[in-house]
């Protein structure tokens, strides 16, 4: 295993720790996750009762894979959110839909009461933007929401997987844009949100109660802010 | 013909004056954007020479049948929209989507030069809200978002047609909300639509440059302001 993933590892085995018997958890998505539900499974063998909402088809999957039991979204809160980020500034605004996933991420993040983030060290960055932010689009409109991203300076990308246009679960387009200015991030978020045809930002503002950091053979805690998004 | 069908005809006849010969026009959804469909198919029929972009597979059929040419949306930038609205304001703010065809609606007026909307008297108010404001939705959230939006005080209603759920042209939702608090637009438009699993707020700020409304028997004329959304 290289040094990545035995940080992802170290923080997702500490990110199940802040999980507690009878609790409703929301699961992200992603290599992270995936960590996260390798462990949740040894413990839930072990007895631990829990139930979970998924994120994605993908997570859905494996935790029905390891015996975890998962529940439809509804309306619940739940008691806490595991998941990790493509990248987390110094003011725990992060990037997150990499993996494609994130309206369900998002809507799971703000219908829970707490959220913990993992990431391995590489994710920190003192600003965002080196990675692309994905933003979730209406098929309908995605080429005028590339033309009106791109009025704002950026550099557009629609999302694609061996030459085909990627759908989300939603049965949505995703665009990946570089060249965003993040020095203010909720203003950034607002013209992008107010775009029509944007279904939602991968820019998470306040989204973060906890996060672990898996720095070498340690992991870093940190302690955030509620939503303000 | 009764009065309101009357008035809408006559707001309708005067929005089709604006179009001119070569215009690439968005066409909006509904009964008044039928009286714009009727008028338009008589003037193509004198020769006028345009081109059109349809907010709905209703309105695209209406046009195809009035041998009208439509063209798929991309990402053009159309000389002028026409369409109605379910509610104006003082400031020209609007309800739209009574129809279900909010967020194309929306996409087409934002991505014109000119927007032109033709109501009949009725539609006029002091305050926005004795119409429900129909807000789109992800399928997979739609739950969680009527309890977020219950807990602003509103009343929801998942839009259904003959106790089938309303499926939009996006295969979304709509959610129709009454007892919201319009007193401030911006700050309501900006509440809905940043929790996620809303795709679009049927809620149009600054989205006016001509009101044409039908008034028994003449058409009043106000010019309105520029996109500030």
């Amino acid at each position: 295993m290289n040094l990545q993933d035995r940080e992802k590892q170290l923080a997702a085995r500490r990110a199940v720790e802040y999980i507690k018997d009878g609790n409703l958890v929301g699961i992200g998505t992603g290599t992270t996750v995936r960590f996260v539900i390798e462990e949740l499974a040894k413990k839930v063998n072990e007895g631990l009762d829990i139930n979970t909402i998924a994120s994605s088809y993908k997570s859905e999957e494996l935790l029905k894979q390891a015996n975890i039991k998962v529940l439809k979204f509804k309306d619940q809160i739940s008691d806490i959110y595991i998941d990790s980020a493509d990248e987390v500034d110094n003011k725990l605004n992060m990037i997150k839909g990499g993996g494609g996933a994130l309206l369900r991420e998002k809507v799971l993040a703000y219908n829970s009461k707490y959220r913990v983030i993992a990431i391995d060290e590489s994710k920190l960055k003192y600003r965002l933007g080196t990675f692309p932010l994905p933003i979730e689009v209406i098929p309908f409109s995605y080429l005028s929401v590339i033309k009106n991203i791109e009025r704002i300076g950026a550099i557009c990308e629609l999302r694609k997987v061996t030459e085909k246009i990627y759908v989300t679960d939603n049965k949505n387009y995703i665009i990946d844009c570089k060249n965003l200015n993040f020095e203010n991030t909720e203003e950034l978020y607002k013209k992008l949100k107010y775009i029509p045809g944007v279904v939602e930002v991968g820019l998470f503002i306040g989204f973060i109660d906890t996060l672990l950091i898996g720095k070498e053979d340690k992991v870093e805690e940190i302690s955030g802010v509620k939503i303000t998004q």
